[in-house]
């Protein structure tokens, strides 16, 4: 993903331009499109995902909108097909390029998926389409493989692959030929049906022992997506509740607060269920859960003196 | 290489800025700083490598030096103590940063090895290092690797980290744990012993070949290191005499003339005897001769009439 990006922010963007950014969304990404530059735009998003009329009203004229449609990071929504067609269509008539990261697509765990953005889109008047879809096996296999790819409009591959020759030149050969052999042998498609339902048995575990610890402190969306789920704070605790809760339990991961662009709404903890066993994200879950709820009472009996 | 030089000019220049190149010169090396703006200046190389009185006569206040001392690419020579040290006295002047590409050092048949920029330099007035080291295992392992590193200053190692992150965030931890199990088994110091000795055979291989067929029309330069060697045509063939006699002889490589800044000097060939076997280096040698040959025959005859 972070190389992928990179090139379109090099291929695509000159500094100073503008690009819509899903808010709350991915730091990795933000940080990426910042370090060349790049004006953020923070586009927000609700359930149906990122709300492309908004983004109109705030940058018609932005380059790029980085999305991640499938499942929308950190909240988990699905971007709705009307928002879809609605931020294809701007990104033809602006001449935008819209960049669709399809990370976790592969663990659906419920619900028909939606085709994907670069999927829908065809060529415009210019006979040109506008999406440029990324995909890793980061998640699907693991992070310290690096190996991500790019599916990109037929016009772009030229000038990509350019921007990759004086970047690294190209990738890992011998990395390559395994993944290969890894997708032709159906080794590849077994391993994920096995990954899927061991992430659902994840998330289900996470999801409880976290609420059931929290006593009504964390509301818990539990996604029929992915390898993370959202827990939120109470709107009324101070600021720093939510990384004191993360210190007291000793927790990693991003804070609600964390991928957001404008600061604001209730806090919370964006929580991974993948890299663990069962018993460590059990536990984990468990001890976030009982720092918040001590945390809420705590709160609650200093509001009451 | 690739990667490890992008890096320093993200973090060590900004685009217009200045960088001695020595002409002749790595293509590539040029290549990747002037996609990111760089203002490429060309520094002659004599017998004892990058003058860098030159250097400074052309451009006092450049920013970086990209060297190969060791084994200069094209010619071969190596870097005199003296040259190494006004290099290195310059760069401390001038504040700037001499990258010191060691490509192929590995590979050094007669003679003792100079040390390296990166073992004579020490902290400035400033208290800090000048040089930064790269390697890659392309050549001693192969290409499709793709890991090298790069030995810094360690003032700049955090600044790379950085520009590292928003790249392509780390390398591959699977290659890498197996390259680092090839060194400490001892298995990568002997697979060195064994291509040293196979490519010195290769050099000689074809240095012969390549001489005999050509009938005193080339002029070998046999290395005391690399994989390479460089032929080099008469100084009164047409400008195309090269290119038409690579094209004849269904050869591949860089063209003398194609590793120049500045254009003048005799053409000729850089032969690269590493990835083919013996008999497959040695019958595309007394091609390339055989075409130079006809050529000059051809040459002669056409400047008698």
């Amino acid at each position: 993903m972070q190389q992928a990006l990179r090139l379109c922010t090099e291929v695509l963007l000159q500094p100073g331009d503008q690009a819509w950014m899903e808010d709350p969304g991915y730091p990795a990404a933000r940080r990426i499109l910042q370090s060349r530059g790049t004006t953020l735009i923070p586009v927000p998003v609700d359930a149906a995902g990122l709300d492309a009329a908004a983004g109109r009203a705030l940058a018609p004229a932005a380059r790029l909108a980085y999305v991640t449609p499938s499942h929308q990071f950190p909240t988990g929504v699905t971007m709705s097909m009307a928002r879809r067609i609605a931020l294809l269509d701007w990104a033809h008539e602006a001449g935008a390029w819209v960049v669709e990261d399809d990370y976790d697509s592969e663990f659906r765990f419920a619900g028909p998926p939606l085709t994907a953005l670069a999927g829908i889109d065809g060529p415009g008047l210019d006979g040109q389409g506008r999406v440029i879809y990324i995909g890793t096996f980061s998640k699907t296999l693991f992070p310290g493989l690096r190996i991500g790819y790019v599916v990109l409009p037929p016009a772009l591959v030229t000038p990509f692959a350019a921007a990759r020759a004086v970047m690294d030149r190209f990738p890992p050969s011998l990395l390559e030929g395994a993944l290969a052999e890894l997708m032709t042998s159906g080794a590849f498609a077994a391993h994920l049906r096995r990954m899927r339902s061991r992430y659902r048995t994840a998330r289900d575990l996470v999801a409880e022992a976290v609420t059931r610890a929290a006593k009504g402190c964390l509301t818990v969306t539990v996604p029929d997506q992915g390898l993370h789920l959202v827990a939120t704070l109470p709107a009324d605790l101070p600021p720093t509740a939510a990384s004191d809760i993360r210190a007291a339990a000793g927790t990693e991961g991003w804070l609600l607060s964390e991928t957001r662009l404008i600061p604001g709404g209730a806090d919370g903890f964006v929580l991974g269920y993948s890299g663990h066993s069962p018993a460590a994200l059990k536990q984990a879950a468990a001890r976030l859960g009982a720092a918040a709820e001590a945390y809420c009472r705590r709160h609650a009996a200093a509001l009451v003196k």
